[in-house]
């Protein structure tokens, strides 16, 4: 009895103006949303809302709560007093679910609910349009008897069908009154038919029937899978919303719109949208008239337009956002239907989030959380003109016009440069080397099965790269971030073939037998990873913008993890400086080792018999490192600088014993080239490696070629000295990779140090540096005690080689099965983009941890590509990393997320 | 005060028969061992020994403790009342060190002390014997100077020969008396000129000097230096041990000698040994004069015999082990000098361990624990005959007689097959296939640079195999284990290199220019990894001898973690089931394919373009599986099996594409063969991989292809109906391999199991079967949690791939830089034959804790390479893992191990 008291007393219905914002729970969002703009008094039509705990109270019991429908009248009859019109007789009503949270199309609505046989009579003369009447009344029938019944819509579809036929119509707007008469008959009969009674024809039976489905729709199947698989509770019950019907369509002193408050393409201040004059707001969005500028509505309606912009900048400044908001004028008289906060294009995001902290509406704290990284990144890189991304339509120039053009999708593969490129197909480097000289001004497109070292020449000429196979840190992959082109790989799996025949054009071929040959126009979508045959639209950005340097300056005031750039030369330092930088997290020596002047000394040295050859071809490559050095400690202009040693199996510097030994036997050579071949074959054949990413590399190179460290060390330590006493301040790290234990960071160490010292000691002079490690196998990262005892001044995760190792997924192989894994669900992201946290973030938790217990100052920080990943910040905060590096041009996403995880784990 | 009381009251010295055996701490280990003999009456030249103690009071203070002289000279004239002789007079002193645990020849020892200018005299007139008494006098100077004083041997040494060159006689005892006196004076004045004094003459003051010269030899830095390298404490100190000095060189009626108190060669209960008349220990050992073998004895001191035959077998007893005993009979006095545990081969461990559990002298558990793993290993393979390994002389017959031989090492490998083998070298497969059909009875070794599955049919037909290159677990070391062939690999770091050139027999060269051609003899040592010159002299031991089959049938009752083994055939299967192993761990279904009649199937089956396809050359496979399974099935006789589905990349199926294109330009070729390879090479460069460890395959596959695995699972289960309709019982494990997480384990379960109860629902039969997974990469033991929550029934740790990933090491390029680690010391063992603790063993670690909290029954084993080997066995012990599996031939090795490992860690 308590409980049946205490629901008798129960507030279950609020009106609109009794509600506001903070309600979701017991009013869901939309009622929620109401209430506030009802409070605002933005002229949203009137209403009420019934209480999210009915609906759990009604698909617990199966009835209403005793006391509900008193109070659905009560509110009804507040309704027709506001708003001067009533149920039966000229006030239609919507009736709408709405749930805490957003759950779009999963549950019911029911319009123009209110209708019948007499009403419909009476209607039509008071708005003097029966179209719009029948046209209301035959909806409605549809909508209540799908909605309560459970009448299939497939019964009436079939009869408009029927009827346009006859009429050789083709829309339902152009049935005439007749038809739709005829049609409500019909439907009538079919309502009757199925369920056994009539249509009913009293609006509050017809409320209360509207109400209950509803209620029912939160659990319906597609209801509940959705909650599932968006993680919402299934207790939280929908509110209903009963709302009084306003139309746009009665005639030519009513019309609706769309419009955003500011422009959601540029962020410009501005209000930004279109309106029709007599129509619905559907018609706006269907496109079957040409809707008008908002502009025209002060010319058409300068009180209503004035009215209009009132309001919304009301909303605007009450959300402190940019809102997206419809609206609907009837008889002259405003509504506005909806207001949320407005999609928009990242740079408007950008943009919009400066304003409005310029503007006092929003603190630095909220624009930095209101912008994604994917709108720092749409900021930063050139993008196809999209009309309608999702239809493939682009905005092209045309004879000075802007018209919309359809893109032809040929295949798709792993986005791994971000932005779009358009340009002529090239299969070769060589030759792209050539055509770029011959024309400077047109894009290349660079197609290849996948890239290695010898193609760089090819791809720095290029917009954009796309090759068959590698991940997403494949060469073609990391060698595209780092000079900041467009890429896309791995497309193999998409079915995309490259066709060389002999004499014919090599061609790029897709599944479905679309061609571009080459010296035909192909388009990347680094963003999707999709492929597109012609020529793209392509909108370049220049700098950052303005707004967003701003923007990225509060980032870095709030940050607690700091951004290094993965750079080895002077010129991609100076990009990643640009974008502020914190510092070089990894700079590869190795990397200068393969520029043509250098190339030759290293393969020499390599192929030395004895270390007193090997010595010798070292001292001609000291000279380069050390200026290479010089250059770079130039450019870094007094921030830190980690600098990892030689580090990649020694055969990469080689030519391919395969390709030689073809040779011999492929065509003609001369007697001092066979010679060569044959001298060299067996050198080369020795240094072959079955996995060379598990073979002789990293500081394995250093404990067998100590001499080769000892040159490093030297050009390093000589280099700082020099642009030292230019006044430059240096700070290097130097970091020996692939450590799998302590001894060997050990070895090593002393050897580096040895040399220093011994440096210093003929020189006199002595600069500051560190020494620290690479984790990059799992043994490291379960050795964190043991390197930090051993004097590890630094860590580093290396976390692509960590993560191929810890889950033996080779980068350049991982293609043939990574999307099937991505596609089944089987991995939940790409491993060498986010960080795996349950396979490597547990070992780099464990070695952070534990290095951190011997030495708590010991600096660690994060050097792999998942740096750059805004998912992998959040991480690497999480485990207390002191910065992450990422290749430069990832260093604005980056800074903004490593603000974003500061500023979500502080609140 | 007090302190010092109780250093007055301390017992410093103890006389032989005041000790015994269990006072290590105190007497040390030899003078515990002459207290414990002294005890038995077991005839030892008697004496006292200073207890440890003292060493570390003098080592503290510089000075002996208050009463220790005093204690010295009690005991000495208790030496001096028991022997009969004076010091001074006719008693001569031995002085020698003895710590807890044997430091062999790192402290000091002094021998003929007490004599001087007169007593030579007085012992010359008793022994009649002046070359002995001056030879020892002349000893004594030299040993005392530079024991106590540190004066330099060296000028002892070059006055002996400049004497010896001025007398044209080769060796010391050729020295005639005057030239000993000669000497002697001489000694005399280097140590006066060195030392300011003369040399001393009082023997108690020799005495105290010789002691504290021992003590202080407790802590010279080779001393030091040992007890690091073997862990011992640095705090133990020495006891000094002083004891009469006896002589088997008094005369006719005076000899000495070593034996054995059994057959040390083959274990046989008899004495075995050899003696000299009138001879010191060292010249028997010497080998300048021929030893008589002991039964002489018998015959010429029948009645010294039978009392050294009554002392040593009391010994034998007492120790409960075979003893290798010194003895010298001085004027017809029978003294034994020393005994210790003798040194044994293999075969006599073995059969000493069984007999002395039968003669009741240990219990099974001591014989267990006895017996080495080296010693199984020794009794199960071909060894060489050696005589004297060190210095590679074996013993060869030689017209009918044993004769010694040298044999001249070439180079050295990582030892990978353990037993010996010598043979003719063959260079090539094929060719070893020919030579073997036309020279049946001829021996071979296969030499290759490495191997591949294509050297299969080559390795069958060779005793020994023989690469350059490779790791001990590359292809060669794995196959030659399996089959049971001699192996070493790796063996380029020593030098040794194959020469091939044109027109010119192939040969293995050495670094000193050694050869053996193509159709010389060469011999390989596979326990110690050496290959020599020539034919070695090699014996074969038939099966596991009787008393090995006992001894590990006691290993069985007694041991808490089985043993199965890595087979793939019926014919492995058989050879370990004699060995009793308790099943399969591992079963490579994949190892089938390579066989002639099914490759070109495979291959088929692996190029097919579509589902459909492939499907057909499946339905080809499935037969040969089912029947090789139904073989596996039949031979494993109810013994269960674990079947790892397909787990290597593809292309290992696949020609060598690099090959066929050489193919192409090489040499003439018809058309069809060139339009065959045209249309191969492009999908055999497709499946190319970088690092083909981590790329597609294991459960890779199964997930791109469940096709493959559905045939394997419809395989195993239709054979196993069809064998236990025969009546043998079969226990399926179906193993999936390369797990990653928890999601590949139930997506290809799903498979199996799918595919198996719709064979059970066809045939309306059911057979129990498990369904478990293998961990080998360092995210699946990082996942042992998950893996059991899906319901693995069983782990097992394939620690050849775990150890790759972790610690990122190639097992075939890790010869590159492994042997340079271990001799580093960075690694302290190769991790492909010992599990790597600290990284692999702490991951393995982990997924055992986590998996079993899930359930506790999971059964958990190892079938990595590892797994046969002892100290891994250990680790798996302590792991508390159910089995271990390896190859076959390491069985009765592991069973031996499980045994050890159990009561070692329960007691």
């Amino acid at each position: 009895m308590a409980k049946k008291e205490k629901l008798c007393a129960q507030k279950w219905v609020y009106q609109f103006n009794e509600g506001n914002k903070d309600m979701r729970d017991l009013l869901g969002g939309k009622g929620a949303n109401l209430a506030e703009m009802t409070n605002l008094h933005i002229p949203v039509p009137d209403g009420f809302t019934i209480i999210t705990n009915a609906s759990i109270y009604y698909n617990e019991n199966n009835i209403w709560p005793e006391i509900l429908e008193e109070q659905v009248y009560v509110a009804l009859k507040k309704l027709e007093d506001q708003s001067g019109l009533t149920l039966g007789k000229d006030l239609l009503l919507s009736v709408r679910s709405g749930a805490k949270f957003s759950m779009p199309g999963m549950m019911d609505t029911i319009l123009n609910l209110g209708l019948n046989d007499d009403i419909v009579i009476s209607l039509t003369s008071q708005t003097g349009n029966p179209h719009f009447v029948w046209d209301s009344y035959r909806r409605f029938i549809q909508m209540f008897s799908n909605v309560t019944m459970n009448i299939p819509l497939i019964f009436f579809e079939e009869i408009l069908t029927k009827m346009k036929e006859e009429a050789k119509i083709e829309h339902d707007f152009e049935l005439s009154v007749d038809q739709l008469k005829e049609i409500v008959r019909i439907f009538k009969e079919i309502y009757l038919k199925r369920q056994g009674d009539e249509f009913p024809q009293d609006p509050k039976a017809q409320l209360k029937l509207a109400i209950s489905s509803v209620f029912k729709s939160w659990n319906t199947p597609r209801a509940i899978a959705y909650r599932k698989y968006e993680k919402i509770s299934h207790d939280l019950g929908t509110a209903v919303n009963v709302q009084m019907m306003v139309f746009g369509n009665m005639g030519l002193d009513s019309g609706s719109g769309v419009l955003f408050t500011r422009n959601p393409s540029d962020g410009v201040d501005e209000i930004y949208g279109e309106y029709l004059v007599n129509s619905q707001g559907e018609d706006v969005v269907a496109g079957i008239r040409t809707p008008l500028p908002i502009k025209q509505l002060e010319n058409d309606f300068p009180e209503i337009y004035q009215q209009l912009i009132t309001n919304v900048k009301k909303l605007e400044n009450h959300y402190r956002d940019m809102q997206d908001i419809e609206f609907t004028i009837m008889s002259g008289k405003l509504y506005i239907l909806q207001t949320r906060n407005g999609k928009r294009t990242g740079i408007a995001a950008v943009k919009i989030a400066h304003d409005l902290v310029k503007e006092g509406l929003i603190t630095e704290e909220e624009a930095v959380l209101t912008v994604t990284p994917r709108d720092v990144e749409n900021c930063m890189f050139p993008r196809i003109n999209w009309v309608d991304e999702k239809h493939a339509f682009q905005l092209v120039m045309k004879d000075g016009e802007e018209k919309s053009q359809k893109l032809k999708e040929m295949g798709k593969g792993l986005p791994a440069g971000p932005g779009a490129a358009t340009g002529i197909a090239i299969f070769d480097s060589d030759l792209a080397e050539e055509y770029k000289k011959e024309n400077p001004s047109k894009s290349l497109i660079l197609i290849r099965e996948e890239t290695n070292p010898s193609d760089f020449h090819g791809m720095v000429v290029c917009d954009g790269i796309l090759t068959l196979r590698g991940g997403t840190t494949s060469h073609a992959a990391i060698v595209s971030r780092q000079i900041g082109k467009r890429c896309i790989v791995g497309s193999e799996a998409s079915g995309l073939k490259i066709v060389e025949e002999r004499g014919a054009v090599r061609k790029l071929i897709s599944k479905d037998h679309t061609e571009v040959k080459e010296g035909e126009y192909i388009t990347l979508d680094g963003f999707s990873g999709k492929i597109y045959e012609g020529k793209g639209s392509i909108i370049t950005p220049s700098d950052l913008s303005p707004e967003l340097e701003v923007l990225l300056d509060w980032c870095d005031s709030k940050a607690k993890i700091l951004v290094r750039t993965n750079a080895d030369k002077a010129a991609d330092t100076k990009t990643a400086l640009k974008f502020k930088a914190k510092g070089i997290g990894l700079a590869r020596t190795e990397h200068q080792f393969f520029e043509k002047d250098r190339l030759p000394i290293v393969q020499k040295m390599i192929l030395s018999a004895t270390r007193e050859e090997r010595q010798l071809h070292l001292n001609d490559l000291i000279k380069f490192q050390r200026s290479d050095f010089e250059d770079l400690f130039t450019a870094l202009d007094g921030c830190p600088v980690t600098i990892r040693l030689i580090d990649p199996p020694l055969h990469e510097f080689l030519p391919n014993p395969n390709k030689l030994e073809l040779e011999l036997y492929k065509g003609e050579i001369t007697p001092e080239r066979r010679e060569e071949i044959r001298d060299l074959l067996p050198r080369l054949r020795g240094l072959e490696e079955s996995n060379p990413m598990l073979g002789l590399r990293g500081c394995r190179l250093s404990i067998l070629y100590p001499e080769i460290v000892e040159m490093q060390a030297q050009a390093i330590i000589e280099a700082a000295l020099n642009i030292t006493d230019k006044g430059i301040k240096v700070i290097p790290e130097i970091m020996i990779p692939l450590i799998v234990t302590g001894r060997e960071f050990t070895f090593v160490r002393k050897i580096i140090d040895n040399t220093i010292q011994s440096i210093f000691r003929k020189l006199d002079k002595v600069i500051p540096y560190t020494i620290g490690t690479m984790v990059e196998t799992p043994r490291a990262a379960l050795t964190g005690a043991k390197i930090a005892e051993r004097g590890a001044q630094f860590i580093s995760f290396g976390t692509n080689d960590l993560h191929q190792m810890t889950l033996g997924f080779s980068r350049d192989d991982v293609a043939k099965f990574l999307p099937l894994y991505l596609e089944k669900g089987i991995l939940k992201a790409d491993p060498f983009i986010e960080i795996d946290r349950n396979g490597v973030g547990r070992l780099m938790r464990m070695c952070v941890t534990e290095a951190r217990a011997v030495n708590p100052l010991i600096k660690i920080g994060i050097c792999g590509e998942q740096g750059g990943n805004p998912e992998s910040i959040e991480f690497c905060y999480e485990l207390g990393l002191d910065y992450v590096s990422c290749s430069p041009y990832r260093v604005p996403v980056a800074r903004l997320s490593a603000a974003q995880v500061t500023l979500r784990a502080e609140t």
